[in-house]
């Protein structure tokens, strides 16, 4: 396809980290405890390992254009897949094959909102290596292909000031959107509701920064007894945490007091959302003895003023679009993921 | 209004047990041991003890017809409700006015799927008690007026062998519903993919009985940090806990093995369900290298044959009932709760 005949922007797909992320962008000082991607031949997977831990993307993660037989939850490397998921000028081929004009780009190894960071006990090093993957991202991944890339940096989860630095200094080079996490308490970090996050919040609406916050972004276990569950169940429900991470959000005392704050739920989907406004109407109205306070507007409009509402295929959602405001929804492709 | 005026019928409202419960239905053997219904001058209140704890109704619980600047979590006393919270012809006289014809009522102290019971250790106990209880509700609440209530005892949660015989008891009693939880691993009982209530499905589907799951049956939190959480989140959260529960019913194998079981949804709402019935389907359909068994149906087919959709106002819900299925919804009153 011609650029110019590409209108789709696909607000949610996934970059598998290529071995030089952290080669151009860590000072010296941190260079030799930077994470590391080494093959590790017990796992027969390539894994992302450093003193703050070893992560591997699941084989489910990269498969686009493989058999579905083939497909997995086991660890997987570079060279089973296609190299769309590591290498951006192939991912360009392949949006240009599928009409996509645009793509933001979540991690794999670094986990949806930076907790692979978070988990290192030496905060400078993590913030150090954090900053060499933002800029990695904006400036090598995005920046290969100007304007085909919406740049998307991590949050440093562990700390709201920091996170509100790096919103600032990311702003400066250009991003216009940050990765968050669904519920930083399940980390251990603090919860949006402590007021902690404010700096954070503010920086978003001063750098008028979206925040992208994608399913699977918390450690929040949704489906109960984890030994005996089947798979099927895991797999079926990631997309209604959005719907938990919304109530939290729009009850949360400082989207009131940062009223231009977007965010996107990133693979939220949209069926669930006529229903949990049709509630949220309900409660607001019903339990009014709460007195509960949205900053003068009814809980439609505040969704409406806040939100982006992020699918991949959702028939039933669509058909009620009029009821989530058509201006709150954007298409997600997921590559290279399985959906 | 007249009885043959009335259509509608409630399948989910509450009864908030009056201090008669055991009085007439507790073997001599027991009698002294059984929960008494005592007033707490600390808390202003009336609560159901007994060895196996003790369990207040909130305000909440009991608002209905009484001023909205009133309604609150404290625990409550009868004489501050309305009589057809606790008085069956009390309650008959509202339902009439309502246009109600009949109404399954769920209970307030004993939990949504009879918890308080499993709290006792004595298990010889608990279930004299449990079986106590069943009977006033059957003989007493039901009883008095026959046709105007459907029958609910409750399971002993704690046992599916013995809930399998409590089954089977209630049926010859003329039941054909009985309460279980949502989740009943979360209070420490085995989960249903361990295959241990198999006896208690085979009973149902045998005796033809209901599998009446009501919301805030299970001990489950989905709110996140409790501390910090805002009331109003864990207010408008709850029915998205039936969706939690559909999907581990529906990948449950012991579904499989008994088709036949029926399953309310009770106050689970329906908004969610046709985005779930889309979901499902795609589960099915991409990640058919799981190689998933639904005993030959497709998912929207599962979900019809086993489950009952129930609602108190659900607009968005509504308009896509026939992506649910007309004959798998049903209307609730939720009397007397704040819904």
């Amino acid at each position: 396809m011609k650029l110019d005949d590409m209108i789709l922007v696909s607000v949610d797909d996934h970059i598998v980290e290529p071995p030089s992320v952290f080669e151009n962008h860590i000072p010296k000082r941190w260079a030799d405890r930077a994470p590391r991607f080494v093959y590790d031949a017990k796992r027969r997977a390539q894994t992302w390992t450093w003193e703050g831990g070893a992560a591997a993307t699941p084989f489910i993660c990269a498969v686009v254009t493989l058999p579905n037989e083939e497909w997995g939850y086991d660890p997987s490397t570079l060279a089973e897949m296609r190299p769309g998921c590591y290498d951006s000028a192939a991912r360009v081929r392949d949006m240009d094959a599928n009409g996509i004009v645009a793509s933001m780009c979540f991690p794999s190894f670094a986990g949806m909102s930076g907790s692979f960071f978070a988990h290192c006990q030496d905060r400078d090093l993590a913030y150090a290596c954090l900053r060499a993957y933002n800029d990695w991202h904006i400036d090598e991944w995005a920046g290969s292909h100007p304007g085909r890339f919406i740049p998307l940096p991590l949050c440093a989860l562990w700390s709201p000031q920091l996170s509100a630095q790096e919103v600032r200094r990311v702003a400066r080079k250009g991003a216009t959107a940050i990765a968050f996490s669904q519920a930083p308490e399940t980390f251990g970090h603090p919860s949006i509701h402590s007021g902690a996050w404010d700096p954070f919040f503010a920086a978003c609406q001063e750098e008028d920064v979206t925040i992208a916050i994608h399913i699977a972004s918390s450690n929040m276990v949704v489906t109960g007894d984890s030994r005996e569950t089947p798979i099927e169940v895991a797999s079926t429900l990631p997309c209604w945490n959005s719907l938990t991470c919304a109530a939290h959000l729009l009850w949360c005392k400082s989207l009131v007091k940062y009223p231009h704050v977007k965010i996107a739920l990133s693979e939220g989907g949209t069926s669930w959302i006529p229903g949990f406004l049709d509630r949220m109407e309900r409660q607001f109205h019903l339990q009014r003895w709460m007195k509960s306070d949205l900053g003068g507007l009814r809980p439609t409009e505040k969704f409406r003023r806040h939100f982006l509402a992020c699918f991949i295929c959702d028939p039933s959602g669509l058909l009620l679009r009029d009821r989530i405001g058509i201006d709150n929804i954007a298409y997600e492709v997921d590559y290279p993921h399985s959906d």
